[in-house]
């Protein structure tokens, strides 16, 4: 019997729980025992609730509990989901987030305890939603030189600017039908100021250089200064926006930005619409590739939480073996941000040269 | 020092074996050792190249070299790549293989021979290139139910394809185009019949499902019927037509086929183009899916065969836990194959329906 916490029971955290619970068989079957949450902890109770029984308040009923032997984190935000994760990976119970704050603020720092602790720290679900891309480039790309990583990494934006592009809305309509739908929040800033896709990118620049990539320091421009005529010249000349998460790799140098880019149908991201994300990886080997899905969403961010927590359960004897958790080194970061406002953005110009020699 | 031997030093295997070179401090970051190509098994002798004094005419050669942990397999073929690979895992060496038709024809055998001698036995170039789909569905995808697995997974038809949609040329001028090009080979008739699509939705189906799914059952129809009236009617229907091979899962049940279909523009396979893969995969929790990049190629399914490699260094002490190596059985299949000549089949009526009920 494999026992698992999870620590916030939102959209996410209730998406592992039922997953857990309506493909128990499938899971079974791969991983040769049974598995099942013995935990919940979350402010609230849910009474009346299959989960009413779970419910813990006190993170020390989870980290002091010796048969919980895997954490999933679904709570957003660092504070307090950092210490909360630390202390578990201290307790030596492996972990798994959602969380991309989390990972892009604190992941170097996650992966060194859960290595000395002989555990595993795991976030597929961080970047991408359904989107296995940090199991493709910790796996899939690993022999590869890395050269770029290109995605359309948030849904809420690609659905707001689909709406603008293909129904003439302006920003502010496409906005509100984004929040009457549930896919923006009532305060969309980290989404449509661009916030959340630069964590993102971090994390990919930080997998593909081997070296932290401090958030801070990439050029972060939303889509609130998108308006009609900018698609009116955008179709005129065959093209569509995207808000683009970009990470550049030449020799020792990392080029990385988040902002609004047009560009054609040829792109291989061009037909990336709606809430579907899209993540486009160059390697010196293996040239272009595209991942492709839902980047949001409870059951596509819960089925990539599961697949870290089968991962586990798989290489649970060899944790501090894996590639994962020893890629992250700190690395020397520019004193300086470079990068000042601007709506087409000339990139090599105005970003920060990351310097990522060894 | 990690001692890999290569079997077959065509394009794939030069393909190889020149990453293994290029990339080699990548590598031994990754892998925290040196790796190198130890020997090369072919018929020919390459005199005054970099490989002369590597290559070896008898297997014997390398099975009976202790050093070497590591077989490549990039002959191509059935005869003798079967047997050259059994007697390698007999021997306790891991192998990765690029291999479709060996895998499709053997590849349960041969997984059953690797657990039994606690050695690997990888194929993530047999299907899709550098398209890392087989690392997708074995790990990402663990805890989903697979409902359906679609792809275009052959490059030289798709090249074909594009030509006859976007330049209006006749199959034969595509064709001809194709083999200039080096993108098909004299005899085309394994591309273009879709015998090779065929081998490939037969692997990704037998992983699916857990299930050996044998590749004569699968219904397949190829590209040489497809001509210019064809593509007048799907452009007027606002489709293109792409060679399909796809796996339907129902229940108990499994739909697979391979044939040409018209698909419209917001078909997410529709805009892979030329030479270029993509795989959809439908899952019951993590939705639509695609994966997409050059399914063909020297150094695109060279690399896949070297993330292999990494791989069964980084879980060397864990071989027989490799869910890999756990996944295919054996399984009833119907006796009769089920299907008739049909240039726009009705899936459903026509298919094998083929039982993977445990």
């Amino acid at each position: 019997m494999i026992n698992v916490a999870i620590m916030g029971y939102g959209t996410i955290g209730s998406g592992v729980f039922e997953m857990i619970v309506q493909n128990q068989d499938i899971l079974k079957d791969k991983i040769g025992d049974d598995i099942r949450v013995k935990k919940i902890l979350d402010l609230r109770n849910f009474p009346g609730t299959p989960v009413e029984h779970l419910i813990v308040h006190d993170i020390t009923d989870i980290t002091e509990d010796a048969e919980i032997d895997i954490v999933v984190e679904t709570m957003g935000g660092t504070n307090p989901a950092f210490a909360f994760v630390k202390e578990c990976l201290l307790k030596g119970k492996h972990a798994a987030t959602s969380n991309k704050a989390l990972v892009a603020a604190h992941g170097t720092e996650l992966l060194e305890v859960a290595r000395e602790n002989h555990v595993n720290f795991f976030f597929e679900a961080s970047v991408g939603g359904g989107i296995p891309i940090i199991r493709a480039l910790v796996d899939s790309y690993a022999g590869e030189a890395i050269e770029e990583i290109t995605g359309i990494m948030n849904g809420t934006t690609n659905f707001i600017l689909t709406k603008m592009d293909e129904e003439g809305e302006d920003f502010r309509e496409a906005l509100n039908e984004a929040q009457d739908l549930g896919y923006a929040e009532r305060n969309p800033d980290a989404d449509i100021e661009g916030q959340d896709t630069c964590r993102k990118i971090a994390i990919l620049a930080s997998l593909a250089t081997g070296k932290e990539v401090d958030y801070e320091y990439i050029y972060t421009e939303g889509i609130t200064n998108i308006d009609k005529t900018d698609f009116e010249y955008a179709q005129k000349m065959g093209t569509s926006i995207k808000l683009f998460g970009s990470a550049l790799i030449e020799d020792d140098k990392l080029f990385a930005y988040v902002c609004p880019v047009m560009i054609g149908k040829p792109h291989p991201l061009y037909s990336v619409r709606d809430v579907y994300n899209g993540i486009l990886v160059k390697g010196n080997m293996v040239g272009e590739t595209m991942l492709y899905g839902s980047g949001a969403g409870k059951f596509p961010t819960a089925s990539a939480v599961v697949a870290d927590i089968i991962s586990i359960i798989k290489h649970k004897d060899e944790n501090d073996k894996m590639i994962l958790s020893q890629t992250l080194t700190k690395s020397y970061l520019p004193k300086e941000k470079v990068g000042k406002e601007s709506k087409w953005v000339t990139f090599y110009t105005l970003l920060a040269e990351i310097n990522i020699a060894k």
